[in-house]
């Protein structure tokens, strides 16, 4: 895995070696995929504004993250069905995770269960992702799974009342292949994804099975079964964010599901600072993912005020090239690229930064 | 016809199968066609911002246009002669317009008849849209024979005292192929248009027989002749907006004709906010076309104050490829993107719509 | 002639014949060729703000320039040695300028003397472009010989301390063909240019020939020998502009000598309101040249405050196509596309114009 | 190498002789090169306003470098290992610096040693570029030697507490060829760079050797031990010059490495203006080094505030072309534009130059 020595690396390779189907639905967003490129192009219209001689001691990524303590400030984000990358799918995923002390973070929609990834990754700090299923006894059951399997948070994702319109799932008439199931799930809801009417599979199952109905109201009820930390990811407003923490979220993901749901809206790294200062008053972490590929993308985020960032593709780039060693290698380039940040921005660990390290390119148009 | 996912994608296959000359005149715009892409461009620098758990219901996009009931805020505009698209024409279009209950505008320079459209689609919601000749009594008698036929509103084209230079136009000597007719007229006004001198056969016909002398008072004399609401097409200024509704015009369509007459005027969408600004306090409706490729886009429109957006080439791939079909697949494309952009975008209805739900990006230059 | 149908297509149609030192001398621009690119570019970041129903008439496009009646404000900027693109030369330019109703600047540095041109196109209205060699004498002489032949103005330029830097010319060792010679002069000032050292030729015989220490005070020496109004000609600043016409000028040609002097200068277009705002109370007209190719270009420039603009390029397009004939058919697109503008954007004649009618498209970034 | 007529070309002809490990090592910029490309970028969105007829004189580009008279305000950066480009290396550098009145500047990791490049260049005005190494005394002999050998500054490079991420040096396992040696040292020192471990050997040995707990209190120890003037190179922040200046700094070199440290910071001209005005009141000089390619980039910098711009890459692609005559040709290069762009600008002296003479390109947005 050596030979890669950058994300985009990573992406390349990867893109070449997998089948079609899976590509496609890995790579693609959301209609004309705007936002999907979007999601890069923003951070390179940040400006770091790096230190010197600042007396730099060696670098600490430590950081906490609802009370876990993580190597660094880069966890992985959910996404579905990783065995089409590689056949050990979410257990190799979560291992590179526990082998690099980051968060791994488990989808709904999984092709391995709560309880296999919580058996294979012990001492993973894990996340369960949860799509809350009209049946809210399916839901109850999930959450309460993963409660008892020791995953530590539950990431609501909210903005996919259903899935958003990926033209290459349609013509693909995309399904998970016969021989994997969703493993979370028995009977028809692990299998009903199967069959593909005229269009994307996935899709059918989702909208036939998720409750796009919520309200904010959502989160008491899951507070009531669950004493797990919520985090509400999808949010891209500063009113949205400050309405999941009232409702009682401890955690905020600003996402817009990798650009895969509603083409057009902001880059994620564009709506971070509004949601930072909207909850700045409230006892609150605020975590980013979309279009992180670099360390540099990494620190700005944090200086814009993000406690983690996440990444979703770039895992499965990692899976598909080598399984567990594969993620293990992305997660390595960004640590080493996160440290040379850190150095040469004149920051020896998180409490060094200060709002001051980034500015948009448009303050240099006002010479 | 759903093999084709995307308005895009209609329009690569239908102008891949037009005769070069009907293609020309069907694609292009004024002289260098800056216009042209702007139309589509300046969508793209709009972030819709969504919302989350707002409790939806299941999506209803209809609406009501001049006090017709639409089945969503998509119309098809007046494109001319488009029988060469497709041998069943304005009469194809008009029944899909039908079938899909949303509005359709017929041309003055239509090869079909008002009357052959009217009993083609009895129960479409169909507009006229007229272009006022030197012989007041053609005019008189156009207007007369769509109200006489059930058409429900007057689109009186402001930006045409005669028509803009397209080269492509001038080069191919267009004109309209000798075995069809501008079906709305009799004699010489019907099949001048076959005459081609040096240029653009079409142009001619034009400059000669459209009144370029007109002014706001126009609108007065229309009034005087017929009850149907007038709608202003072409309007890109605010000012100009006042003064259409003063001379008492019931609706505005923001319109540059899809950057067919000057090149280098203002994206509809730039010059929308300013528009409906202008209007705020009239009783009027704000419609616009041009450039309307995606559902997200008609989302924006929407959103910055329009009451309905309308299409004019969208039709005409349509209706190559497929007749009605072809057309009904089009509109399908639409409601089904927009329908995805509603629900994606927190909002199940057009009430749901607040002005903050889309701004512009320079927004997120100012960290 | 009648198949080109733009400017652009001029350009592309002249190049592709031209001898490549002909062409590379006529095409470049200072050595990087941003403002080259620019010159073109900044015209297409302004948005024609048009009007309807305005009660057009036939359009007029006659204007007078320094008291005389042109018949469009698009007139003639001097070019070097014009023989190169036609045998014809200055005569056929200055002859299709005569037909066409428009003014012909002859540059210092022709290929046909003042009064050959004066002979062949007694009814044109002619300007005299200057340059100041170091022999005042000679200078003296060019101004007179320009008066006594009938010339109107003479158009100081002001911008030419000595020859700009391109490459493609050192490259090519540029000289004049040894066949051709300066005709305004005798003896070595005529024919030293074709003496070339180790780069261009052309700039060694400007750099030995002109006065590059000259100051404002020259106009006043001018003013003592010709009763002629002075026109100083590459003026891209406001302050620059105050001292023009308060040292005696009536004119002041915005322009940087078609990108060719100094690399990074701004587009004219954008010096332009800047230098209309500067001399706004003073008696003096200005004009603009560089990088106008469209009838939408000659509009955007006379909305902000030109009384007329000038071509370079665009003529040498034409004279090397078709001599006088391709000269009149580069006017007449200008005029056609100009006509156009003009009744589409709702202005019969230049009085209509207002300055209204143009915005930069940053305004439409503020929603 | 008079057929080279610009930088860009020297970089072309240079890159496409030299092996690929030298060619990547002294091309590439830090891990996605996105400021390798604004350094140049950001030049061409500042425009120059240049005035006419000032009465210019004969161009002189003389001035004074902390006290040393230099022949124009261009001088030669740093860069390491200069005989991979030529056998010549840093001699013939030098030595084309002494010819050309301008500074040179040898690299503390250089392949030709303090005492060689003084001995070939006596009359050059050297200032040598210090990297601090933890052994102190190894770091104070260089010092000393460099005093003794007649150099006039101390470079003190503080943006390289390590070396950037280099992805092309990391997969070639860049290090010195075997026949060549760091000439400044001794022993391990001088051809420990020689062993690569799995990476970049220049990097394994940087990171080794150099010492990264630096603060702004080594300045203080640098002046205790020299009465040579030191240089801050590397400073992209206004705050940050303030604290070399009052550190005891004597010149400001803001410079991002070219781009080889930490991707995402400013363009060099970017960062200029903010630290110019935050020194404005002390007595100190700035210049800048980072993408200068023509005359145009000089002039901008000169008219922003700097005293003097260097080069680092344009004096390696002229070795690697012709050695001494190599470097001669690129100095003489800028020279010619920077002469033109002085008289074109209507500067005739680096006094003549006021700030107004540049803005940045949006300024001109604001019609
Ligand atoms: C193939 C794929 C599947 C995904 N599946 C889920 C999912 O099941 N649940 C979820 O909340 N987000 C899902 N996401 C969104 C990711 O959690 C994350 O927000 C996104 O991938 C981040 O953007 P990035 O891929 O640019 O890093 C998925 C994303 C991708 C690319
Ligand atoms: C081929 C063609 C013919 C048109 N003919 C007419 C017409 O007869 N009358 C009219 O008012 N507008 C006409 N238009 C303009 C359309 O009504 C409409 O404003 C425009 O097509 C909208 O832009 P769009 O094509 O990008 O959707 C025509 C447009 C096209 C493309
Ligand atoms: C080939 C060529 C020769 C020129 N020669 C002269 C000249 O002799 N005197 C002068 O004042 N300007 C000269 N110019 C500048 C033109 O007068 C004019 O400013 C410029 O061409 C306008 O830009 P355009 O070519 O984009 O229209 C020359 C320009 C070109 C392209
Ligand atoms: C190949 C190479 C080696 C360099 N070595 C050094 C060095 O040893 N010390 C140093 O302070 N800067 C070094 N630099 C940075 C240069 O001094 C200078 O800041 C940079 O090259 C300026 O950018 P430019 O190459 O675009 O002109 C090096 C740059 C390059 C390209």
């Amino acid at each position: 895995m050596e030979k890669y020595l950058s994300v985009i690396e990573l992406e390349e390779a990867a893109t070449s070696i997998l089948p079609k189907t899976a590509r496609d639905y890995y790579r693609s967003g959301a209609t004309d995929e705007h936002t999907l490129k979007e999601n890069k192009r923003a951070f390179q219209r940040l400006r770091i504004r790096p230190k010197c001689l600042v007396g730099l001691t060696d670098c600490n990524l430590r950081t906490t993250i609802l009370g876990d303590e993580v190597s660094m400030p880069v966890g992985i984000s959910p996404t579905a069905m990783q065995k089409m990358a590689h056949p050990d799918g979410e257990i190799a995923n979560a291992k590179a995770a526990e082998k690099e002390g980051v968060i791994f973070t488990l989808s709904t929609i999984a092709t391995s269960s709560i309880e296999e990834v919580a058996k294979a990754a012990p001492q993973a700090v894990k996340w369960f992702q949860l799509y809350i299923y009209k049946d809210r006894e399916v839901t109850k059951n999930l959450v309460l799974r993963a409660e008892r399997a020791g995953f530590k948070a539950i990431a609501l994702t909210v903005d996919t009342p259903f899935f958003g319109l990926r033209r290459a799932d349609v013509r693909n008439k995309f399904t998970l292949p016969q021989h994997l199931r969703l493993a979370n799930f028995e009977g028809h809801l692990a299998t009903k994804i199967h069959s593909s009417g005229d269009g994307s599979g996935l899709s059918t199952y989702v909208n036939n099975l998720f409750d796009k109905t919520l309200t904010w109201d959502e989160i008491k009820w899951l507070k009531s079964i669950t004493k797990l930390p919520i985090v509400a990811k999808g949010i891209l407003r500063g009113d949205e964010a400050v309405k999941a923490v009232e409702a009682g979220c401890a955690g905020i993901l600003v996402s817009n599901h990798g650009a895969r749901q509603l083409d057009g809206v902001p880059a994620t790294i564009e709506a971070l600072p509004e949601i930072v200062e909207a909850v700045k008053n409230y006892n609150v972490e605020v975590y980013l993912d979309g279009g992180v590929t670099t360390g540099t993308d990494v620190y700005k985020a944090l200086t814009l005020g993000a406690k983690a960032v996440f990444v979703g593709r770039p895992a499965l780039w990692g899976l598909a090239l080598g399984g567990q060693a594969g993620v293990q290698r992305m997660l390595n380039i960004f640590r080493t690229e996160l440290e040379s940040t850190f150095q040469l921005a004149g920051t020896s660990s998180i409490a060094d930064i200060t709002r001051d390290m980034v500015v948009h390119e448009s303050v240099y148009s006002k010479l």
